[in-house]
């Protein structure tokens, strides 16, 4: 970056905001992805939409890469600056600005903490569904960048059914408002919902208007226990098929609950092949009625035992204890890849078997846990990125479960983003047709591809784990 | 249309398919808005996806405009084939190719009709919740094209909130197809959800995959009847305070209800300023407990009377009452010009005071009705298209409407979309540099303009309402 550039940027929005020094730079120099470490040339930390845009313009005008960056903890080197330029980070831009009970909106600054939205509208009897395991540290903006996910996403969707309304700042530097607080709006084409999980390519999201639920009066959880994932999955399939959608319908296969107990000391039984973690809530004779059939479905597929939480810390310890799932397996080995392969619901047991059989053919530590309910795997390789003939055996691995999930109906990606990781599997998903407009759909906001660069659209002939040197 | 053109059609898909009468013409020259009546060149009917793209090609080859049509129930002027061209039928691709009841989805055909695909998921206890006014003659197609909400979309959302996966024939000829059966896809960016509602503008939906869900094992039907609208609006917004979402939440003024009770005969009662039709659906106590809740708050509010309906036919007939507003109203005068100015439901009240302003200010005559449970309005103008004098008062009265609600942030469209008939008003909502950045997007997908020119994207200076001669 130019020295000029980087003063101009501290006349913009002051130099105490600006940090270009090697420890800065290194600290965003990477996110909660391996492989994709590289230093950008500095990190800006704007206050207002109007900073935002005269920082996208310069930059736009003088060809410096953006990254718009939230805490970090996406999963598919989404916030790596693999091109150098500018980290944009939003933490002084971490406002609720508006909790509106009349209509049921939050409105938002891009940097608040999720968990700080879900328990502020919690407090007024709302709820904020969209639940990632990162939850605690992730931003409602890196949220709408990746439209993350989470453990609630079956029976309550994403983080894309949420957003009613933006304001984007495009790599022009205008910008716009789309949406409001509006149940229904169909002026023009969708704009808020191509936003939303365009992993920071199209523009930068300053402002969101958030929808929200009046929270289920009750909830209640419980624990099946199976001697085999087959069977697991099989109760998973008649759930479903006997008409329930529980709020949350999450398994762990046996590494993963054996990592998870040491971790988190709940009383998982080491012994089982699989668990199911089961809640649903609502009204509360509805709640009982549809636990109690899922725990005769349970104990029809096979389940060695099925228990309900006895009481409220018990139920938040098992729902804690999946969602370290991710930290308790990265304790094991030094690298920890974790992908998000996502199957129609009714392919969940040939695709963890698929996945099983991948990892003996290659001689592969893969663990599987993840959202059972909406066909939405994460198996996770424990590994050694030092270690290249087993980088290239997990990378051909991957490759496999990708190929077989697309086989299956799946697709590469189901809440993670393509980011740069997945990026040269795009095409099996998308088809080259499907590429040819996405590309094209980028080139007109981007023009000169200053948005996060290298993201969602790959160089064919990269291979995404090969670790830099 | 040059003859060989012509020519080039029949042998693409068959001489019986292709249509070019005066009489055939005429019949698809307008649709359900009116003032935008204009012929198309010709008809075609085809059918499969490879005819479709067939025919997309020749036409973009040729700059012969295509507007793609299901029953022409819109009320945007989205299917009138303003600049001729060739109107595109979907009566030969109208199957419902699957219910897959294990991924809880239906595949289908861009012809099948609404109501046709609700009863057949029904057959299985499933739920297709997107229920139009127009839902007995609608198509699938045209819903997606529109985005179409209907009287659940309160609780349970509207088109694009059951649309997960896509065949699309692009205006250059190629097929692409987008998500799948999978609750959660973040495979580059989403086209399905830009798709749905961009009004056949970007390209040709030749297949869905529809999200189904189970259907709620009861239901319960109550009309509150008020002798204030604005009471009736106070009920509403005292609903959602409660945190109760019912199933629909519908209200009606009392012209309508006047044109309604003589057209339908269902006992509603005349002396009423307003009335709501409140419904809830789920777990029977459930529904039961919140039905109690909303009497008590309509009585609160001072409701004249909350009776429920004592039997399935009598519910039945009251929510068919409220289908058949527009049908009531339209017997009444030449020309019904209905709209649906969306608003922050909190500002229901309001908007409708605005609406019964402006009737007066401009001497006419608009009814209302509408979802009041998400702030989408139905201000109807019942008037005669041949008075030129009148015509310019209902032109500037809907200008002053579309104003208040962008005012009140709230929008120009809720679901029945831009067509041709709200192009001049987009800005206001969206502002110009975000119609800027559809036009680009539009010029993306279309860069010869084939794909329902004139539509959602206006000539500033043509006003909507000055009929053609």
């Amino acid at each position: 970056m130019k020295p000029e550039i980087l003063e101009q940027l501290k006349q913009l929005i002051g130099k105490e905001h600006v940090q270009s020094s090697s420890a800065s730079r290194l600290v965003y120099s990477y996110d909660a992805t391996p492989g994709y470490q590289s230093m950008p040339d500095a990190i800006a930390v704007p206050g207002s939409t109007e900073e935002v845009a005269a920082i996208v313009k310069m930059c736009n005008e003088n060809r410096v890469p953006i990254i718009p960056r939230g805490s970090g903890t996406n999963l598919c080197g989404g916030t790596c600056p693999t091109s150098g330029g500018l980290v944009l980070l939003f933490t002084r831009m971490k406002s609720i600005l508006e909790i509106d009970e009349e209509n049921l909106t939050a409105t938002v600054q891009p940097g608040v903490i999720t968990k700080s939205l879900i328990d502020a509208v919690e407090e007024r009897g709302l709820f904020y569904p969209p639940d990632p395991s990162s939850m605690k540290i992730s931003t409602i903006g890196g949220n709408i960048n990746e439209n993350s996910g989470g453990l609630r996403g079956l029976k309550y969707g994403v983080t894309k059914d949420y957003v009613l309304g933006l304001e984007v700042v495009l790599p022009n530097g205008s910008i716009i408002k789309t949406g409001g607080k509006l149940a229904k709006d169909v002026a023009g084409y969708d704009l808020t919902k191509l936003m939303v999980g365009s992993e920071g390519t199209l523009g930068i999201v300053t402002e969101a208007t958030l929808k929200l639920i009046p929270i289920p009066e009750s909830k209640q959880t419980m624990l099946a226990v199976f001697d085999s994932m087959e069977r697991a999955a099989e109760a998973v399939s008649s759930i479903i098929a006997h008409h329930i959608i529980p709020a949350t319908l999450e398994f762990m296969d046996k590494p993963t609950i054996k990592a998870v107990e040491n971790f988190a000391k709940v009383g998982l039984p080491l012994n089982a092949e699989a668990v199911l973690l089961i809640e649903q809530d609502g009204e509360e004779a509805a709640v009982s009625k549809d636990m109690k059939k899922m725990q005769v479905i349970c104990q029809e597929r096979g389940a060695i035992s099925v228990e309900a939480a006895k009481t409220p810390l018990q139920a938040e310890n098992l729902r804690t204890a999946r969602r370290t799932a991710l930290s308790a397996l990265a304790r094991l080995k030094p690298t920890t890849i974790l992908e998000d392969a996502t199957v129609p619901r009714s392919k969940v047991a040939e695709m963890v078997h698929a996945i099983n059989e991948t990892a003996l053919r290659f001689n592969l530590t893969i663990c599987t846990f993840g959202h059972a309910g909406d066909g939405n795997l994460h198996p996770t390789c424990l590994t050694d990125a030092r270690d290249k003939e087993e980088m290239e055996r997990v990378e051909l691995a991957f490759e496999a479960i990708f190929e077989k999930a697309v086989s299956l109906g799946g697709t590469i990606t189901g809440e993670h983003g393509v980011g740069e990781m997945k990026a040269p599997y795009l095409e099996w998903k998308v088809g080259s047709a499907g590429i040819e407009i996405m590309r094209a759909v980028k080139q007109t906001f981007d023009s000169n591809n200053i948005m996060n660069p290298n993201k969602i659209f790959g160089k064919d002939t990269r291979k995404r784990l090969v670790v830099k040197s």
